[in-house]
């Protein structure tokens, strides 16, 4: 029997060693988006301020993740689920969430959600921002911010928790969180000097460097495949899930560019490449709520309806006059609401279009609704009061002269001898 | 009693776990690979091509993707190996194949080889093909003739596979495959304006931006790391010729790239850099087949030949006036056919080199013939077809105009104030 | 009984495996990093030795690769620990290192660190050094000077391992080791033509490819959570320690960037944002050594020394008129030994701060003082001899002309129609 029962206790040892291991390479994975989403913005905006937002999406990492280490982590997963619930850092013991890794690890991969969905803001304030103002803001959404929509959709003891709200690795609390913010900091900021004329007309100011944005979109793109699957937080009892996963995360994200470059070449005459590359974005935010409970064949429609989407959106927003300079807004924050609604729809277990039942479909829209809601008020306060206080905005001069060299000192790209 | 069944189903499950994690994340790394092949052509041909090079690569991942779904893996896995074998998508049942992952996450990875076959050609007809021919061709190799190449060879009831036919992660039925499709199409679409002279002289055209190809370079060899461990399958009971294959797999290719150097110095005066890194995938490609049967010397002597043939198969193809704009038929066409013989010549047990028997060789070289034979025969008639019909060339003056501007109405590189 | 015996065998096998998985994977993350220290160091320098730069890089894998294969790893890991313990290749008994993983996996993921340390070399000695002289030095490095650093740190029997030498991943042994020694040959090497004036003053030569050298940021920064982590050699029995080390790399790299920011900032009144990537890789430079042993927070004190250190280091290093093109020094040679150093006084058990004990602070010092005074001298050594017989440094119309079209015939980048 002895030996049985230490049989036993080496299961559990290789259990935390298999999940240990996923998880670890996973979040590695998610970490590394971060430079999809600097290399993708920064090809996407103006030479004279390509520096600026690599920058940007740094402080994402550095100041988000200080934040989240520091104050974030105990709002989202505190085991009262109140505020500061265990302080400074990461606790030691149990923290209730039933893990199979280290408290230090589930921190670890966390983190790189939080430090996403901000860096989904750094897009939309792209290349009129000031740098200081814009670290700030930072420090507060991964402190604050964010740790509470963690906290309702993730934290067993959450109120989306509770009500049965699906949002498997995120469309609504990382990628609506962070595109519904970056709309309110747009419409605090106001567009780029140029770019709408008294007329009405719109100014397309196009990016510098489309092969740089490629390098960004194939990142982010490989990332995913941490994103999702690595949501699941363990792989022991759940190998049939990681693939069901994969699987509807690639077919979304390709039916999303299909779609998408269909789309445009039926109305403009033309395939639009940055677009597609919007449209594949699109439909891999658009799968991360119900990657886990969607059919493959669900996945390929909810991609197709995300690369058109992306495409309605983009000129929807312009046309209200609101400058997004990558389009995260479209991309992470509609894409993500739609996202959330479609697991009500498709879901196998509960959607309306599967099984005739409206209710799954009703707490998706309310705690999607709740979080863009909450994400677009408290970021417009935030902005209101930063730009009432230090100002948030570069004046004309500097933002004709350039970020990069305004903030920085410095030009992207030299050609000396 | 009851508890030893209980330990044996745990363990059961711990090894469809560790398999998972393994397979999961080698097949990401694969699929990253896209990346690589989309920024290394993309580097290699001239910036008013930057972009729809990238988007050909795009179109090999979504509608190459989305192909493989929908009919190409039911050709390749089929149970019975027929056509169709169970229509649309992923069956839920067991395929026949032992696989210890989950139906969908084996779709995934083999989705991945696939999509690699298929963006070799991308390269080969880089700069002249009309996109929506190439789109089409794509949907058909993926949907059609890649998996038949695949049923063959990967499939336990395919008829090489029951000849012993030894390609481990591809030589042959991915990089033969593509190589050699990439020839066709490339003879049948023609040299590109002003690459050959009336007198038989050629006119070099540089790529327009090296270190974006070196980007693409480091993603490829970085994703082989999946792509010859990864076609293990599982790590359990498997572990010691993941190693075996990782070593071989780095020997071939460092010496691949060492003898193109040494090779182009000697010859010209001086180093060829991008032949060196062609020559590392030309390492690469040649240990792909053998990376499980032969020893690490072996592999270096592999690599070896490879970084040579690369060499001399480049000039040879420029001779005869076929315009390949990144060397993908040398790197993928011929090396694929070299490494996939080199099987017969190197394997530990069976080889010529090393037992003297000439068994495995024949195999071999049966094998990698017919495969060549078929994809470029296959190409050349629906790419003749193509040009019949829908027409496959862009009009002389788009060819001088650039692909990017006249498919796409954009500039990769743009500087505005 | 037998039952119980067949799946303790079976229990075996899954160790293996799983920690097969993980350093498998943990290995492709490190060398995939040799891509971020090409493109981040091709993105410092100027244009005309963009390619040349991303070459070096390619002979540290190849030439650096097989040397370790060739020679250096017998001298690493010899069971004996002498010189050419067995000879040519990886031994196929057991080697007496305890591993659960294979000998060549082993191998493989070993000369990952092999080769991330002579890539440090190539940084220093940039836009000036003679290639072939370059790719000599390589093999010396790989195959002698590195593997012995290696012995004493990480072979059981090693000097400094009997010590108690605390490095986990290579702070001294991997980047004290790189860092010294191209301090030495940037030395011998001399300044690149116009770097210093005649009065004493210095002329900023800025990089080429801002963009670049972040696409290179962020491979590194990626790659290093397989390179910390990576060094546990295994998952079963240290899944906790996973954790821990991600974790605290994470911090001190954050911090890093963070304390170069602010202090930038204050000092020269702008965000010096090549200083804040630099800043980054500080952190993860020297938290390689503790990060096993070191406590969250003091992660992120080690960080926010390391940022500040690399700033004073890179002035001081350049008014001794040491032309380190890329910073390298200061990053991997200054960092390098103040974080084993940081070991003594930080680590848990033992630190000088944590426990009040000096011992482990004297082992720490002694430890990377030797390593980087041998590796130091040895370098100056080997680049004196080849200095007086082949030669070392291109000619100043060479050098004016630009490494890329004198040693490669070509340009990094071309524009033509």
């Amino acid at each position: 029997m002895n030996e049985i029962t230490e049989l036993a206790a080496q299961q559990a040892e290789l259990t935390h060693a298999v999940d240990t291991v996923w998880v670890a390479i996973c979040a590695a994975l998610i970490f590394q988006m971060e430079g999809g989403f600097a290399l993708l913005e920064s090809g996407f905006v103006r030479s004279k301020n390509a520096i600026s937002i690599i920058a940007k999406v740094m402080i994402d990492i550095m100041f988000g993740g200080i934040a989240f280490y520091a104050v974030g982590f105990g709002i989202a997963y505190g085991a009262s689920n109140g505020w500061w619930a265990f302080g400074f850092g990461i606790p030691e013991g149990d923290m209730g969430l039933g893990l199979t890794v280290s408290n230090k690890l589930f921190w670890f991969i966390q983190m790189g959600f939080a430090i996403a969905a901000i860096s989904i803001v750094s897009g939309a304030v792209a290349e009129r921002i000031k740098i200081w103002a814009y670290a700030f803001f930072v420090l507060f959404f991964c402190a604050c911010m964010y740790p509470l929509a963690a906290n309702w959709v993730w934290n067993p003891n959450g109120w989306l928790a509770q009500l049965g709200f699906n949002d498997f690795a995120g469309s609504a609390a990382v990628h609506a969180m962070g595109g519904f913010a970056g709309l309110a900091a747009a419409i605090v900021l106001g567009p780029r000097i140029g770019k709408y004329n008294a007329d009405g007309s719109i100014n397309p100011i196009p990016g510098h460097n489309l092969t740089l944005s490629a390098v960004g979109a194939f990142i982010l793109w490989f990332g995913w495949f941490g994103f999702n699957p690595g949501s699941t937080l363990g792989a022991v009892g759940k190998w049939e899930l990681i693939g069901s996963v994969a699987t509807n995360t690639f077919l979304s994200s390709a039916m999303g560019g299909i779609s998408t470059m269909v789309y445009t070449f039926l109305r403009y005459k033309r395939i639009d490449i940055t677009m597609v590359i919007n449209g594949v974005l699109a439909g891999l935010v658009a799968i991360t709520a119900g990657c886990n409970v969607v059919s493959a064949n669900s996945a390929i429609i909810i991609g197709l309806i995300a690369g058109i989407l992306i495409d309605v959106a983009v000129v929807a927003i312009d046309k209200m006059k609101v400058d997004d300079p990558v389009g995260a807004v479209a991309v992470h924050g509609v894409n993500g609401f739609f996202g959330t609604v479609a697991v009500g729809l498709f879901a196998t277990k509960g959607g309306l279009f599967t099984t005739g039942d409206a209710h799954l479909l009703g707490v998706q829209t309310l705690g999607v609704t709740v979080i863009a809601v909450c994400s677009f008020a408290v970021t417009y306060l935030v902005f209101i009061v930063l730009k009432k206080t230090t100002g948030i905005r570069l004046g004309e001069r500097e933002e004709l002269a350039g970020t990069d060299a305004v903030e920085f000192g410095i030009e992207a790209y030299t050609t000396i001898e």
